[in-house]
């Protein structure tokens, strides 16, 4: 299958080199067609990846990723244009932290709103599916990192997108089951919201080595 | 031990049931001398419990719990009086939920502050820990309501107190090692901040009873 992976960061990458490796093409988008990290990736992913600008990553897709700083998501999909993202599944992997000058993280937006409902209002054509965001990139792409059963979680409008989300993640490793379902787009705020949390937990591991796992009775 | 609940609610009578069973004295605290849910609560209670103001709760307690809604317990705790709270452990279980008219929730505060820091900030004597916000009542004085291992969480700026309410919590029933430190009491603002996390949590096991477990490669 063809992805189209909007942003360059660590979990571009890590996605994109996940993606290649299990036989799928890549195309990663950057706001400059010479971007030096999407040629750089390109340059040794082989022939299954290439780079350019975002419209063209996201032209070339049929599933899209966004992997870039969430505060700045909708101008990166703006340059993605409209067009190339009517239909297709966007996996928005974003958390939209800011921090202040002695390093205090925040969100922006949060609470009453979230990275995935502001793309999926401005690109109502967009099947948007939330997930991935709750956990460190090399944990992503390989659940064993971290020993036992342990959770990822999806949200969005669109049903048979968070399926397809689901399958494409049991290729990555993680067993079927492990995907939790939290219902509608707006279940992105809590999971943007779990971002705080997880920097403090990662303060108490002194690690990202670790992840979420649910205990229930029922 | 003597504690001082401030606070009527199902969280507030479950902890008090607790702790009256566990062989400590309670005084339920709430806004009227003549609250019902107060004295019902300790008419039922036996010789250990007993009911009164925010203030006289408060004045009794050697630890204080702050059980009230997280956006009125400021002026609950001003009503309890700083001269209470000074140099007592305050667990703080609140969660500052705020619903729309359409039964949306949200948080207030949120984000850059937390219930937990605003205590803190206006009671500077008092030994604040965030603690147990994070749960269903039910099962935060009976762990084993969701199998298996899971977690708990505290924070705040007292080393000691963090120490002493772990101690209480192994008394509720959570193994050692249960109870995962967060650091200082910003902190809280995650452990706030899960709350709409958990609501779709609730919604997807359709249950309370399930908890955060954590699993780690470290």
């Amino acid at each position: 299958m063809r992805f189209g992976i909007i942003g360059t960061g660590a979990v571009g990458r890590t996605l994109a080199d996940k993606l290649v490796t299990l036989g799928h093409e890549v195309a990663m988008g950057s706001r400059t067609k010479d971007n030096s990290a999407a040629t750089a990736w390109a340059d040794q992913a082989g022939p299954h990846g290439r780079s350019g600008t975002f419209a063209e990553a996201a032209a070339f897709g049929e599933i899209l990723v966004n992997a870039t700083a969430g505060t700045v998501s909708l101008k990166a999909l703006r340059a993605a244009g409209a067009e190339h993202l009517a239909g297709k599944i966007l996996i928005d992997v974003s958390n939209p932290l800011v921090f202040s000058p002695e390093g205090e993280a925040s969100l922006d937006p949060v609470n009453t709103d979230s990275v995935a409902e502001q793309i999926q209002r401005e690109f109502p054509d967009a099947r948007v599916v939330k997930a991935l965001n709750t956990l460190s990139a090399p944990v992503m792409v390989d659940p064993a990192r971290v020993p036992g059963e342990h959770n990822l979680f999806v949200a969005g409008n669109d049903a048979e997108a968070k399926a397809e989300v689901a399958a494409l993640l049991e290729q990555f490793g993680w067993p079927s089951g492990a995907v939790l379902d939290l219902g509608d787009v707006k279940g992105a705020r809590g999971m943007e919201m779990l971002m705080p949390f997880w920097l403090r937990m990662m303060g108490h591991f002194g690690s990202t080595d670790f992840n979420y796992a649910f205990r229930s009775a029922g």
